[in-house]
């Protein structure tokens, strides 16, 4: 939940929000979205409808929720219906166009679409759409859903989502707000959360529970792997127009890192798994402590949940500044261990002279947590343990995760002993698969970890090079 | 040439820029959109090609070329070709969104597009292209090429982009780029201008003379209503695709009105045009004066070319304030003929005791001139004498020109005497029809005029309402 | 009045405004200021006095009038009474701390600010109240005033200004607002102008009466050098504290360039002061002409009466463009006479194959006007011969204007025949001094041209240097 | 550390750093700043000295550090020395005028200061300065400071620091640099923390240790109360001006709240401080309690104290939205508990069916716990216990703490079980006044608590209403 600033951790993907028939839909979804910023902070935006004549209303913008949306531009987003999306690029360009919900029209009628997760033959479809006409406005692979709608025959807007998807692989969480209806879908595989939930009468979609405890409103059930849920004046279908895969796949880094510890997923409490995972951890990799810490906030749970099995102290030895900004300047003469210590401090009290376990949640390049290891050093630390509590990430998502790449990634070259040595620690665990596995995350897609797709992966399900466009960078705070 | 801050006025129509085979090509362009800016100031666009990799890059804002473009935007638009635009929307509405070029990417290759002029039909065939599948991104009537050029199936863009124009009616001069070529094409009415000029060895494309005269370049000739011209590595190619309509219909308010006066259009210069203009209304509705004065900037030539004919002292009774912004907060308390004087004020030493005649291009509301001709008397002006070096206006433009509407002009109401008490003024006179046609501009188009219309305009060639989806109005400054 | 983007010419100074008693007075200060906009881009500031309390209330930005105020910083400014101040920088860098009106309190209550002119002895001054402790908030001479008010053991405000005055030479045209009145002041001179006017029972000061203009109000009467005027509760009472000089030393530069030409001085109208000196010329300076052109818009007047006197026809050979902002990106392959063209293009129908006579209100490094040349040329001028309306300028200003150095002034150096080489004229005529003194500029500061300093100019005199402190230039649109 | 939109918490005062005899003095400063944000997030601003010249360059702006500063205005600020401000208004408008360090010319040479703490006679003393005309340019009570130094007769700075603090009372800890020195200077009771420190042969002075820790920089040691210390040169000088007062009276509320928990105060590292505080916490007011937790991230280390102390288990039953920004658009509909649930949400598995002990270092108007406490309930809670690490806060800070006014705080007025009957607990416990003391806090200012205020408070003693002037809040990012 605390990446900005934290370059070589995973970024968000993506969250989304839909509200059926609340006076202050867009309020609502605003709020949802600010409950949601940590799936991503690139840019937000809200596509409300309603007036009098049933027109869509969109305001976007590059930034925080905060940032994008005042006073104003909410109010100017009338009407009882609205869908909302917060984005970190996982594919395409990072520019305002890219900026969703993406708004069309289509001979069905208006249509707004936010989509949450990556389609892997995104590129293979778009060049067949251009190559029969279609004309892209954005570099994002979600616009090809909006091209398939447009283009179907099927006579209603569900009809032509079902279409569209039928002809895409991948994971999508999705919400589209038409002339009448709020529709929500997920991809047969399950790959990204989708929630719904009820607040005085009206029906809100998000990505996370988190956004339905924000607005006050109850939550109703997740849904449904292949599942479409349509919603036409304050009535609620349920329609299962793709078999559920024989897998579920239901991403389990949302679980590990992704997700906010107080959201429930599918499988259950965010902040309870990551917990039990340092149980696990504990029992798999015990170490010889006198005290063990998380490295704030990423490994809270899990720090906890391994001091409690071992009966080791828990304590916060590193503290965390949370007045870090997006950049920094760096002084020419190099401060050791400069790039963590902007964010993070050792307390000499707790560490000197103790043994340490150091508890995180994921290592990526490894520089992070070996200038965190010389820190805790620095502070009088008798030894240093390290300990994981997740798999070694060796593998690239493709399903809407936005993962270093293969050589950015420490543990998808070296065996664990080398990273050990790497980051300098006394001794390196990682919870194992099969660990984890059994921790609750079984039917899940663990592909990071164990390079088993639950989606096949072929030679151009590479996020799509789209365009030989490039938009040059000048700001731009806000589109209306 | 002033019309910001004069809102009872036409205001101007885009403006367009091609450059093909120049080191400092986007440089080359922004010039020239800065000697285009009074054809249109809500936003600005360049779209450059090359670099290594053939690749093009955009970069557009609201706003004037000199607020949209800075250095570094500059130099991002690497490349030996370019196509620009400056734009006041005609049609559509005043969003980043509509900024053109347009850049898009088809199945024949990537393709940059600047319009200048109003396709009467475009609403139509976008309903029928929205029929079929297609998104659009914009508002703009302009899009409709983008569309057609992209699901066409000829095998350059070339002959796409004839194919295109072939189903679209109305006016258009326009600059397209493509990954070889810049091709610049004229409607076969010629409603707009378009010039082709040659500098250090690069062809340059332009609306006016004017942009060429800045840049230094050579002024070639005037491309042909109906021609199509194609550079393609520094080799030009002249098709004529369209047959030359039997009437010519260039805008004579072109020449009245919109080109800048040191422009020369195809019939001639049109400072002189507009100083002929002068004399001939003197030789219509000579009046008894002491004095002619201009409304300056506007009926300047014409107020010389009248006081030559009839021999009468031309001087300045009414300066201008330079420094006008867009907008002024008027106190409650409402400041006699506030409007006019926030950019007029007269030299009661030029006009005092005197027999004025006051010569402007022409009257719109009847406001500001009703407010001129009370500001004259209060500064002793014996006797006011307006003359118009246009016929009444009465009729709307189809074709690119952000006219009042009907009920906004007064002479589509009223007859000369009744406007003429109406401003308050001893006498008016406008310049006839026949007195217009002799002058040089018979064989062009002056429907707002006389109501004959060259293309005939159907009950669809209205404005197109085309899209529910209102975008709130955040700033937005510019979008790369 | 056109000196944005026009770097070799003398650039304004300041403008103030006053308003006594009226309800919307900031409003009206504000539509003052707007008027006033030719004498300082720089920043624009208003003091309000006023509410329940007889608060002070500020807002002060950089840039235009149009863009530092708007409706709800207006709205801000509440009560009836209101200073205002528009500013180019003379002395003091160019920051937000410098804008003006100076607010501050003292034993004697609040006090307001406005100052146009610059005070000679102001380094001076400030050394020596540095010396007794005095902390100066700003690098602008204009500070020491409100200093010499504090420390003043005087009772009354005005008492206090009196005292401070009699402190200072130079030129100061000055309103100062305390807790119950408006106060009005000249220096004995009279370098710059103050003119007094009444608006619905209020009483307004301002620099010029084209504000007055703008605002409706009636002129009363210029302030008198030396003259005091104090309005309280809408009495006004006029002293003379200080005895006017022997000899009157209104800025002749007011005349020729500074003032717009529809505003009236105290010896008469600026606009036919213009014409008049073109006639002058004219008859010093004939030549053999077949065509006058003004450089627009600075030679307007002049080349009127020029034309006039000669029976030559007079006519628009060059015009201007009115989208000009503060910079251009200039490509690297430079284009002839760019700087020029910028702004000006020829016609050549009006100067192909003729005499030209080219008039304009000075010449300061002569690049310009060599480029005009250059381009009239190419225009097919025949022969092109410069007048100047004014004589050489070859001095600096040290009572307000920021002229160019000695170094800059072309005249300063070169004899008439050398700057006509230099220039690429035919032949060039300036005014001469006797001529300009004829013309009603006797008892004027002619020191610019006559080097005859009327208030004595010291080795201190120079602008004062200030600081040491640099303030790096962060964007500071406006502060408030 | 957390206090951005936490309106209902004490919100900080101020942070200085100075560093002298570094080759990128500036970017250390600008680095120290940044680890001192929680001090002050109003502005932010540095003034360093150097070049060629020895000139002072300064840029101050609103907001955080990290938007305050950019590379561009870091590498304007040249120069080996460097003093730096972030700022929290206590006293004086919150408006870039009042941003610090204050520069300013005296006849000792230019000085710049930066100022942490609140002088309890400022009022007085400005008003006997203006009524010797000393010219304010802020509202701000530091300002006096800089006054009191120019009008001083003493020979150099740093007497004339003496002689000014001498006329003054109250909280201060400073840094000034002069034309060649660098000076700190703590009051005689040493209110605010103030450290000295080396790099790379550098001197920094900081207002806490965790500023010396990102920069890597060893800390010397704290400057004592009432001492003086002047680095010239390179050399350090310590004087003693002012004689310690009798008691010290650090301020507890640093410990308690202020601070960053990794930094070290004069008595030791808060961290550690504050977990002892729980640990008395739980001997004063055990809880029959299943679960112990913390309002993240205040009640951190307490709650841990008292969780060990107890042998309780310590969980994390709350968690917090990091991505908090400083405004919310509320929809009118209110959400229950709106204003606590963006930035807190339960995790009902940690919390449901167990007897909670919620743990924060103290509550002031009881809003926000009370709402707390209710979604403690609504997540299942069976009973809540509420326990506060510090004594009621009953009293307001007069040294420099921007605390709420007694009428705000809830303990001011009411006894505690009333109290716990308003914030709906099911027990309440503050630890006491004695156990605070016995905690290592004796010997501090612990008035707030107490009533017991070191410098006495006069009638005069308010944060001085400076001025009648009202700026307006026109949106100034920087100043430069």
């Amino acid at each position: 939940m605390d990446r900005p600033g934290q370059p070589d951790r995973p970024r968000e993907a993506c969250g989304v929000m839909g509200v059926h028939g609340h006076p202050e839909a867009a309020n609502i979804a605003y709020l949802g979205l600010y409950a949601l910023q940590h799936r991503g902070q690139e840019s937000a935006g809200i596509c409300s409808r309603g007036g009098r004549e049933g027109e869509q209303f969109v305001h976007r913008g590059m930034g925080l929720v905060s940032d994008v949306f005042g006073e104003q531009s909410i109010a100017k987003l009338r009407g009882r219906h609205a869908v909302g999306h917060v984005r970190y690029s996982t594919s395409g360009d990072s520019t305002l166009r890219n900026a969703q919900p993406f708004c069309a029209n289509t001979d069905a009628g208006p249509v707004a679409l936010a989509h949450n997760g990556n389609l892997v033959n995104a590129a293979r479809v778009r060049d067949e759409l251009e190559g029969r006409g279609a004309i892209f406005a954005t570099t994002s692979d979600s616009e090809v859903i909006v091209h398939l709608l447009a283009r179907s025959r099927q006579p209603t807007l569900e009809d032509r989502l079902v279409d569209a998807l039928s002809r895409l692989k991948g994971a999508y969480s999705l919400v589209m707000q038409t002339r009448d209806a709020l529709v929500a879908v997920r991809d047969p595989h399950g790959f990204r959360p989708l929630v719904l939930g009820q607040l005085d009468g009206a029906w809100v979609v998000a990505s996370e529970t988190c956004a339905l405890d924000l607005i006050g409103a109850a939550v109703e059930r997740h849904i449904a792997p292949g599942e479409m849920v349509v919603i036409r004046r304050g009535k609620l279908g349920a329609l299962q127009p793709f078999p559920r895969a024989d897998c579920g796949a239901f991403c389990i880094f949302e679980y590990i890192y992704f997700a906010r510890p107080d959201s429930n997923l599918p499988g259950g409490n965010v902040y309870a798994f990551r917990k039990e995972l340092g149980r696990r951890l504990a029992r798999e990799h015990p170490a010889p402590a006198d005290v063990v810490i998380p490295l704030l906030d990423s490994g809270n749970a899990a720090a906890l949940g391994y001091a409690e099995e071992l009966g080791v102290p828990y304590d916060t030895g590193i503290i965390r500044n949370h007045f870090v900004g997006r950049t920094f300047i760096e002084p020419a003469q190099t401060i050791r261990n400069f790039g963590v210590k902007i964010k993070h401090n050792a307390i000499p009290g707790v560490i000197s002279g103790k043994r340490v376990v150091l508890v995180d949640d994921s290592i990526v390049r490894g520089t992070s947590i070996m200038k965190i290891s010389n820190m805790l050093r620095a502070a009088g630390a008798r030894e240093v343990h390290v300990r994981i509590s997740a798999p070694p990430t060796t593998r690239p998502c493709h399903y809407g995760i936005d993962m270093p790449t293969r050589q950015e990634l420490i543990a998808a070259d070296l065996p664990v002993p080398e990273i050990c040595a790497s980051i300098g620690a006394d001794s390196l665990g990682y919870l194992s698969l099969a660990g984890l596995r059994d921790a609750g995350g079984r039917g899940h897609c663990d592909a990071c970890f164990s390079g088993e797709y639950p989606v096949p992966i072929t030679a151009d399900s590479s996020p799509p090079q789209i365009s030989l466009l490039r938009e040059s960078s000048a700001a731009a705070a806000a589109e209306g």
